[in-house]
């Protein structure tokens, strides 16, 4: 498999659960300051210009929460993998779809705000009020989804990737990861992972 | 199962689902127009105060996406539900979570932009910006992710439903759906499904 990634983007949850997967695959990184997303090549993969992509045998796979479940599906034994409930599956979706439907579009506003309104008083308006948004997300994630140690419990999940890169992002949006007690003791857990370390040491270093 | 539908909303796709799946539930209308999503009642199960919410006899679902999936591998004879294949059920997640953090967050900005930005200079160049938006998000459906005559190609699933909802939304955005033919020729044949009829008649009227 090829795995179109950038350092700084959600890519990082599905390049843990990669190598979590002990996957067959190629890494290739996708330069946002030049931006090779918009280059025709990439846009023949990912139309949205986004990463992460995954190029299986079977095609092209786009959207964090995709490929994640993706993965979970061939790679039973991996340790996000998810046994046959149904019911954790879809607590393990919904999670995720609040991620990148509301906190990573939350955060979004603070250097993309353009893409949802042209002027540049819209503009400052959106950055300003993302570390209000984060914040009312985070308390939401630390109250009520964290279920603890692990955002489903006692098991391990992809919902574990994606809240452990959403979360590094706090501290760009002016927000400190500090006050949200577990959200912070789960980071700590995550940065103990050897996949996790190994990438943030090398390709997103 | 108890389910908690608004009309307008993104509930009606997990409503046609749980009509498809013959599954015994019991539907409750939460009025947006008193703000009863945002009872002390409703907001203890889902505290983000929004529909559709799935009371399931292991605990309470949120999110359109995770609902549909939970349906689809609880009902396998539904006929939105998927089969074993890994890869097309990728693909489903792929565009239902396009559909949720893309598509449906575009629409949000012409009468939520509030969320994201105070001054109503901003609110008003969001829900400006809307029409260029949703017409983008439509082009991309329209050329690149509706195979036909379903959104996966000949295997109806939960995409059908999310895009069909959504597309409904067009004409409130100042989009006129016409110009998208492969998009409203599946708006024209989901018209004809019964559960499809049987709602629009009757709780969604």
């Amino acid at each position: 498999m090829k795995f179109y990634y950038t350092p700084g983007t959600i890519s990082l949850a599905v390049h843990i659960a990669l190598e979590m997967s002990a996957a067959d695959y190629q890494a290739i990184a996708i330069d946002f300051s030049t931006q090779e997303q918009r280059s025709d090549e990439f846009l023949a993969l990912n139309p949205l210009g986004r990463v992460p992509a995954l190029v299986t045998e079977d095609g092209v796979l786009t959207e964090a929460p995709a490929i994640l479940n993706y993965l979970a599906a061939e790679y039973p034994q991996a340790q996000f993998a998810t046994a046959q409930d149904n019911f954790l599956k879809a607590k393990i979706d919904s999670f995720n779809s609040y991620m990148c439907s509301t906190v990573h579009v939350a955060h979004a506003h603070l250097w993309r705000g353009g893409g949802w309104g042209d002027s540049s008083s819209a503009k400052d308006a959106m950055a300003q009020k993302v570390p209000e948004n984060m914040t009312d997300c985070f308390n939401l994630i630390e109250n009520s989804w964290l279920q603890g140690p692990w955002v489903q419990g006692e098991k391990f999940s992809s919902s574990d990737l994606y809240l452990f890169v959403v979360s590094r992002w706090l501290s760009g949006d002016s927000v400190d990861l500090l006050q949200f007690e577990n959200v912070n003791a789960h980071q700590q857990k995550m940065l103990q992972l050897p996949e996790v370390q190994a990438l943030l040491k090398g390709l997103y270093a």
